[in-house]
């Protein structure tokens, strides 16, 4: 706008500005907006392209000084801010053969996804579990918890944290373990033969997360396989299941939903979307996703993201098994997640 | 850092920087903190002060053609973000008499409380609640609501939304309705006959939200008035109550927590923070509230933002009411919520 | 059974019986059978027609030697069982000028609706709420409670407990207060501002029942009348509510759900069922009820029990009112709860 | 009482009669008990003693002739009323090889504790599971199921049903299945692989009730001992869980809480006791237990059951497993369970 009336308004605008005022008028349609429009892009970080320099970092900085030698993995739409969606962080975590990533906790929850190696262990007040390719670990909000590598090889897994959900609540806090390892003051396994035999302590524990932090690949795999028989697959998302709070029938974490799906051999999913943008790690083979205009040819140990309300479809030849995690906990609890299939209607409800 | 390790450091960064990746060791610290640290400011808003400027936008531009006009308050730590705390909107909206406010409806949950005037009105899915100074009105997610102004003067109040959140999860949607002011199809007070009279129907509605939309201050204030004879305030809030989902007893609002709280003659409170950023606007009386390196002398219709973590304590000489919302509700619900009192621990837990 | 096998299996059941086993065989079609069969009948008690006799129990024990001078109702079909339905007991409570009813308390959860007269109290924990006829009051599981009438004339009401509920779990604890009175040590009307009014404390209280624990007519009966404006009547209930608890939603007991509604001129209701046997009081107006081969006429202050899964249906002239209870809290909590609407399915799902 | 006031009484309580009423004060005191008084006695059926009782009833009615070929067990105190406490129905059931339970299904929520023989099975809803000694099996209220022995060797197990409570609120149905045994639709596993993994489908079956119906010994055990090692024990129940429901965290079954505990080596535990009649299963090892007055030496296969509110404690040389069930589930939801520790207080809360 331009003539007297936007002069008059820009005056005006200037003298709001002192008392920390300004006009909603000028911005409602970018606070406001018709359907999801963030900066957040679709991408894809092929892991065959970016592990050397994964390892490199090992000659660059050890764990210890690094306290977690990672490489976040940065939104293109995002850069500089530290996040692989809108509200989410990830990253992968290298651990070098007898290195340990020191004790400490903090309000933001972690998920680990391993992506290459075996024989590292997440410790989980007290407890010790061995980190295998495909099992899933969680280390919840405010849990004491270190890594430690006891193989000969390196180990690498996907780091998923509720960082940018902390931040916008201002509720971060975390402290250093006075050791660098705890003390493994719980035999390994105990949290499972209590939590995750079907059986349930007559007193539930407090927190809101999963007391099992451990879900170890060929469990879950064997569970996938044996529902992949039945060929019961969804159109969109193939045989999707969600890892689970065994106390309370609810997502492992609070604020990050975790997914393992198998697509069956031949599957050539719907296209769909949902509020929720959404990380992939490829466990096992290959296949392509659309993603809006992008199209990922993805294989194992890849990590790509799909945008909020961005349509999306996934298709393989051979059997395949996809990692995901996403904030649709949280948006469920708010009442804000929505999914939509094709063909997609004109209403926004 | 310097010399050939931080210069091999930053070649690699360099190299790492085409594949959307960067170091988490340089910027750990500013991600995960201590304790809270947000740019979020004490800052407070004297009515007086901001009234004329705020009546002159009623020359400047119609409702119309602002849909709103409001005059964002930003948090001074926050500029140009349309942010009173990192989580959370708020602005004093202005409607003059005759004026309507068009009907449209989005996922962004909104409150008002009513700073000046009265006569004005407030439709929620057709029905009409009248605005007196003091009410207080919720406009929940994905609701058709209007607002017009049927009396003979300005009325003024402040809206509390929950931008930022919905914005952080990508899930923003939003639409005008067809019709400047929404047919009213149901007579007024039906919500209220149907929900707060102590009676529920035997089915529940499917929303997260209070089917109450409107909270008369009259109502209100006598409640308060009620408990303050019984003397037993709180040593930090006083009386404090929240305005409560009568379906399931949680906040009215899934995503802001609203309260009203009576200070008793002569109340000088203790010292407490909590992780929820606070936004507080006077109902009635005058008194003080100190916020960190702030003091604030705050009275009717003033309002004031205290930042998470920040230690505050409010203190009175004559019996005062104050409104105020944060985000508690989603911290709770995810287990974020912290609060401490004075004598402040030292451990974060 | 007769001849041999009647004869050899006589046999072996006298041998079973010392060692306190019996054969499932003979009685299973009795303990699990096709559809409700149980011994309640429908029933009605005119009170033309049994006030007298009521009055009459006045003159023959004093209140504090009855400690509650009440007369069961008594369902014809379980006589001698103190039961007006196979799980809840009922009775008329008279309460003589100046008399008191001790205060004690007990596990089993009590209701009580005002029948006749004025200016009788019930106090609960403390908090004394004056009767009025149609007022609905509580005296939740484990509260202190006494009653007293302050009027010069007798006071009436209907109590509804669970005690065979209670009885059937072997839960019964119960004790007299040491004194007659309890002291009133909360003011009258407390519990409304503090739960009633739209707000809530930030603390909910621990106890499953109602907080609030007096329900007046004048306000039940406004909200109905404002509802029956709106002539969205359901075909078998008319305008049907809850008491509910203002604290999660649910009922107002957590082991009797109890009901109000109103018919509207003219309502005739279509024909239903349901498994949780009801107790129906009239507050207003007169009608019929036809309960499986019953038909009851009734008129204010009547009261008529319709038995589980015993179709019936409701018809006025003019407007009515009915008070009603029944086990249903706890057959949805267990998942048993079942209604059933003409024309009646052939399965039983 | 006698005299003129007791004759003047009876003459009135005669008057009453005719009208269905009674008076409260004459039975009051049974009604409503200081403490839990019931009829149910401490009792123990030695599996020693009634096994060839047992098997005999194989020689004089088929399966499909009784449809459940059980020996109920009955309360000393509540003899021929085919309950083993006042809320809760057991029973031993034989099933031949070859023979086959017919399939049914009702409201009444059964369980099943494999005592003796394997190779049986339960089908749920068209899937089945073999049953071998210590094996839990739940078949919830409106499933399906049938039973079979596939063995060459009699299998028994203990039956638990809810039959006192559906028929105290009347809302027992029941029907028989077109079929001899249901076909087995789903293959075995099913529920396991989609609901005991660790993992959720996304979304959660309705019904109030564990999907998982089979809980295998040889994994209860195995959870039993690792948390045995830990030595955690209870003073009072040495370790004990509870069978539990994936999808809430909740009991197996709304109406029955189910249990297993391991007492270790030496364990002599404290005295106390609770509402909740239980009925207890020995899967291993040999023990005393006093219940009140009496004292039960037990050993495999054995069952006895302790009276609500009766002082108890167990007591072993070495290790011993038992398998428990009660109505804690119920009085749990209605607010009614309370447990106490020796000293036992004063006061009845």
């Amino acid at each position: 706008m331009t003539g007297p009336t936007a002069a008059r308004r820009n005056d005006y605008y200037r003298r709001l500005d002192p008392h920390a005022m300004a006009p909603l008028w000028e911005v409602l349609g970018d606070l406001v907006t018709p359907s999801p429009a963030s900066r957040c892009r679709p991408a894809c970080w092929r892991y065959a392209e970016i592990r050397s320099l994964l390892l490199e970092s090992g000659d660059l900085i050890s764990a210890r000084e690094a306290e977690r030698r990672v490489l976040v993995l940065e939104n293109p739409g995002l850069r500089g801010e530290s996040r692989i969606t809108t509200s989410l962080y990830a990253g992968l975590q290298l651990i070098l053969p007898g290195e340990i990533a020191p004790a400490h906790r903090h309000t933001q929850a972690a998920l680990r996804f391993v992506v290459e190696g075996e024989g590292a262990y997440t410790a989980v007040d007290g407890e010790k579990a061995v980190m295998r390719e495909g099992d899933f670990i969680i280390t919840p909000s405010g849990t004491w918890h270190d890594h430690g590598n006891e193989s000969d090889r390196p180990v690498v897994w996907l780091d998923g944290l509720d960082i940018p959900i902390v931040s916008l609540f201002d509720a971060s806090f975390a402290e250093r373990h006075p050791d660098e390892a705890q003390a493994h003051s719980r035999p390994s396994g105990e949290t499972v033969a209590r939590y995750g035999s079907g059986l349930l302590p007559l007193e539930s524990p407090s927190g809101r997360a999963s007391p099992i932090f451990s879900f170890p690949y060929a469990k879950t795999r064997d569970a996938l396989d044996r529902l992949g028989k039945n060929g019961t697959a969804d159109a969109c998302h193939g045989i999707r299941m969600k890892y689970a709070n065994p106390v309370d029938g609810g997502y492992a974490l609070p604020t990050i939903a975790t997914f393992i799906q198998l697509f069956p051999r031949g599957f050539a999913g719907a296209l769909h979307r949902s509020t929720d943008a959404t990380v992939f790690c490829v466990a096992e083979g290959e296949g392509r996703t659309v993603a809006g205009e992008e199209t990922f040819a993805w294989g194992p140990r890849d990590t790509f993201v799909v945008p909020s309300w961005c349509p999306r479809r996934h298709e393989v030849e051979e059997e395949a098994v996809l990692f995901s995690f996403s904030d649709r906990a949280v948006q469920e609890s708010l009442g804000l997640w929505r999914e939509e299939r094709e063909p997609f209607g004109g209403t926004w409800t």
